[in-house]
């Protein structure tokens, strides 16, 4: 992993070096907890700031064997979860973590030692020591690569004090929230839907007694997200909602939830429908761009969810034939002019070329790459995952109108993910050039092109 | 983009440059229209001919932030239409449209030039000019690019009037019609199928009153197509229809939709499934090939479907789980001895293994590749979609035995796809000769299983 | 075909050479006739051991255009029936046939030519003089082979005669019974089910009339299995099957289908849902591996059915959205604690990303790799599905834990697939290395994972 990683022809080297490692980082989508940010937050280990909250690591431990009180415990040090974690390091060969690994320990800690039981006390101890130094905080690591923009992910009822606090720091890179309601959307459970109308209640000071009174709430919120800088939003689902309903229908849904009876697999599906179009049509309102993270299919083990909650590594790919749901819904939203900007993530790469050309019926000409193909998300998040999204997007699309990557993480050692973003874009497009099937001689296009991708597409379709 | 454009080893340069550029180009399925053959069109320019219907390059421009008005606007002038194509072809790098842009501009106008704002003018002059020369008419184009035959896509209805003035006229070059009935299985609209009827009706000289005499019109249309010089048909379907169904419901079915009723879902999917049987029963009685297009969804756009009509650039890749219903089908026509020659296209590249083992199902030595995978279609078009078919075609099946390449195209330039198809194919084979996967000591029947897929296996198979 | 076939790297060479192809066979799933075995048999022609019973070639025969009578037929002879087939050969390239054949040939009796009509006399009868001599037997292939263990496929109620023939005749290699119990949930057609009930009873001594009886002369023969060292078990399912039920109802399906009633859809369902369950429960409790093989749609021809009845070649992939179902399967076990380690194997590769991905939600630390995504199986038993199998378990999941291949074969001239899947590994490694994506300062880590995969993996994990 030395200076050409990944940059396998002189075409990737120059405009990897030339190009995309110069530009700052636009994180518009990430899950940093903004408290650490206000309070440039200082490590106690480099467990804490790399192990803790990381499934991805929690996962390759787990299939390598190693118990989970080591993974997750409140038993075990700081030390034997690093240690473990050094152990399962070489059984990680081709998988992405371990490219990670080791592009974080260099870029964080200027480490160039391999990880694996032979090296792990030295790293520990050096990582440690370093992570008692300035510059190696919450803000420090942020400054180190460069990022200039954040987008965290927040719910409706946040009072956003942090975001707050953090601007009014005077901190030079800018932590802007973005709206995530996905809690307004959870009708599955009428107790916890019931105990977060009433905390939307309480926020936004509107009484709540019918659904119309949920709307109004939240565009308050939503109001105070945009006067808080918010840009965008984001919303999980599993799957497009498009059912039809009528006003009154939702309506009665919403009673039934509210009172505390449980919903119909079909009324989920009308409630959430139309929910999708509630928000989405605040969002073209406020010019904000909308993203939908589809196809996952969460808490797959409720042994472990009992034990540890959601987002602990029991998540994984769904199969869904959604695309005439998607469809109806972008129809029904451009039909009345409230088509905003749109990013499409799919979890299942089987879809890739599904989104990629969805993306198409709905282009108006009115912003460049309107609508966007997602970046390789999640567990496509490594170079194959990339290549995949990158290529059918080309090739079904404009690569050039991408507006990139982003970590989607909780960690503030994820940004080496942006180099290794970069440098398999440039890989890509090196060796097209040099394979002839992109022209040399548009160099000047192309080096625009890289640094577009990488950073100016991003600033221009979000207006930060 | 030079002679060798795509071809990276010794091997698939012997290969293409030997035996595949000569061969002549059969075009079993497109969709120019018959009348500019038949008159030998001329064109006005440059952007009548290469922009005019082409929705591939209007995607892109709405892609690009191009306003509708530049792609479809009756308010433009060709010249600033071909302005604002000209500036989105440097955004299309790795599309196919960048390379399908330079190889249509060599090819048909010898232009070497790149496409780009800075050369948009000269070219645009340069093409226009030429176009007022001898030689770039339809009929010249087709001259130039060494077309033996073409199969154009026509209704039942059609009376084949220019089809007939072109054989008439001695045009040495074929032009066949081919059979695609799908209106007359669109039964989602009475009054539309109605007057659909009604025009079968009018033309095969049967009166319909009742399903069977539906059967007894087309078949007579069927027949006429075939004293036209007719081997295919072709339909376009969203997946494969297999309902039980009785003559006694369809009966019924028709009768409600030809009396101005909405017919069900369970109504429209019965109707369909007996149709499809009939058309295949009708194919296998004559000795035809027949096609099936599936997987797209069609006008995801209704806005611009209002204003534009269909096949403008609004469909896209559609999941369905096929797979069942398309076994069930064709062993249904197989059971009874009614399964003709057959070719399978999906839209969506994820059902590229599914088909090419559905091929096996059905394959009974009475032709080589009877039962056949047909061409990347559509959004597939281009090196990755094709290496995608071929390679799922070698793995699961018999490449050797495949009818190749077809432009699916409106367009009097789209020939070049023919040598694109051809330099992927060369190249594939290429590699794996240099890899050691296939035998350099083979290379006669390597070369003749170029030129075979290149056109003696179409030449055979349709029985031109 | 030299000895460096599919090794296009130095450190490919190097891994393949000195490490995999030492290691000895381990063919956990395999359909070899246990007498064959058991008694040595010896082969009539090239013909018996080659073709017959090999849908695969058939396949491509008919394809290529040969009558179903040079397949199948009782009427050609064994030289018709290889000539066919050596005029089909050429037509192969690309397909993996064209590998297996001629590596077949050379690594079992030492032919280097390749097989084409000019060569097929001479072909055939070396193999056929060869297959006269010592060692070209049964037993001599899988000595030739370097074979340890095979593991057959067995119904619960076979006697395994053979296989304790076999170990009483002191052969040295071990062949293992796996219990393959497909006929016990296949209620589809009551006259079978219940006739194979009735051999259950019988076979077992339990007396049958109320479900538990079912399950304890299950258990019975379970426990018989596992006297005669079986260690593992199979499913051959279309999907998952993970309704919800109550032992009220599956005795109520079980009493209605054993007395010839039709059961609908979802009672065939809650049978199913039934039977995986408790037969995960029983291998649970033994502690062997279960091993799931889904997505194939069978017998497709229901004319060639009829003739040649099942695995004839008219076999092909499926299309399921099984991802919820399978979760929910492996989550009722993990939540009861019966969930053994467990293969999954996908005929349809695009669920290849949805099995390495739910694999992680129950690896619980237990054993290495507990839960495994199984080798590239039947269509994808070639290099490019083994790429896609090995490229979605690294990115995925971890490679290193993965207990590799097996043949799935009926034939003894199979294991060259072993072969074909270490160059394939190697190759991929090797390409890594090369590219800087692995570390070659980690050669010993990656010669040892090379190793593992190749056998000792297996070894642990099935407990050989």
């Amino acid at each position: 992993m030395d200076e050409n990683f990944l940059l396998t022809t002189e075409t990737a080297q120059h405009l990897y070096h030339d190009h995309a490692k110069k530009m700052a980082i636009i994180d518009y989508h990430c899950h940093l907890v903004p408290q650490m940010v206000a309070e440039d937050h200082k490590f106690r280990s480099i467990t804490e700031v790399w192990l803790g909250g990381d499934h991805y690591k929690w996962r390759a431990m787990r299939t390598n064997g190693v118990p989970e009180r080591y993974c997750t415990g409140a038993d075990t040090s700081d030390w034997e979860k690093f240690e473990k974690w050094a152990e399962t390091v070489p059984y990680t060969f081709r998988n992405p973590l371990y490219h990670w690994t080791h592009l974080e320990l260099r870029t964080a800690f200027g480490i160039n030692k391999i990880l694996k039981p032979e090296t792990a006390r030295e790293i520990y101890d050096e990582c440690n020591e370093k992570l008692q130094q300035p510059g190696y905080t919450a803000r420090g690591f942020m400054r180190r690569y460069n990022v200039e923009t954040v987008c965290t992910t927040d719910d409706p009822v946040d009072d956003l004090r942090w975001h707050k606090m953090t601007r009014e720091s005077g901190f030079e890179i800018k932590m802007i929230p973005a709206w995530r309601p996905d809690k307004a959307m959870a009708v599955e459970v009428p107790a916890n839907f019931k105990a977060y109308i009433e905390k939307l209640s309480e926020v936004s000071g509107v009484t709540i007694s019918k659904f119309s009174d949920v709307i109004d709430a939240l565009r308050k919120r939503h109001q105070f997200f945009a006067e808080n800088g918010c840009k965008l939003s984001d919303h999980g689902i599993e799957e497009f909602y498009a059912e039809d309903y009528t006003d009154a229908e939702i309506e009665a849904i919403f009673n039934k939830v509210y009172s505390g009876k449980e919903l119909t697999k079909e009324e989920i599906l009308k409630y959430k429908s139309a929910m999708l179009i509630e928000f989405a049509v605040m969002d073209a309102e406020s010019g904000w761009a909308q993203q939908f993270h589809y196809g996952a299919i969460r808490d797959n083990n409720s042994k472990m969810f009992r034990q540890l909650g959601p987002d602990t590594g029991f998540d994984s790919i769904g199969e869904f034939n959604t695309a005439k749901a998607m469809s109806k819904f972008f129809n029904k939203l451009n039909d009345r002019d409230a088509l905003t900007k749109t990013i499409i993530y799919t979890l299942n790469p089987c879809a890739n070329e599904v989104v990629a050309t969805m993306l198409g019926n709905f282009q108006d000409g009115s912003t460049p790459g309107k609508i966007q193909f997602g970046s390789g998300w999640w567990f496509n998040d490594q170079k194959d995952g990339m290549e995949r999204q990158m290529n059918a997007l080309s090739v079904l699309g404009l690569l050039s109108r991408f507006v990139g990557m982003l970590t989607d993480s909780r960690s503030f050692l994820s940004y080496p993910r942006h180099e290794y973003f970069r440098r398999t874009l440039c890989n890509l497009l090196g060796k097209d050039v040099e394979n002839g099937e992109l022209p040399a001689s548009e160099m000047p296009r192309l080096e625009q092109m890289v640094e577009d991708i990488c950073y100016n597409n991003a600033k221009n379709y979000f207006n930060f």
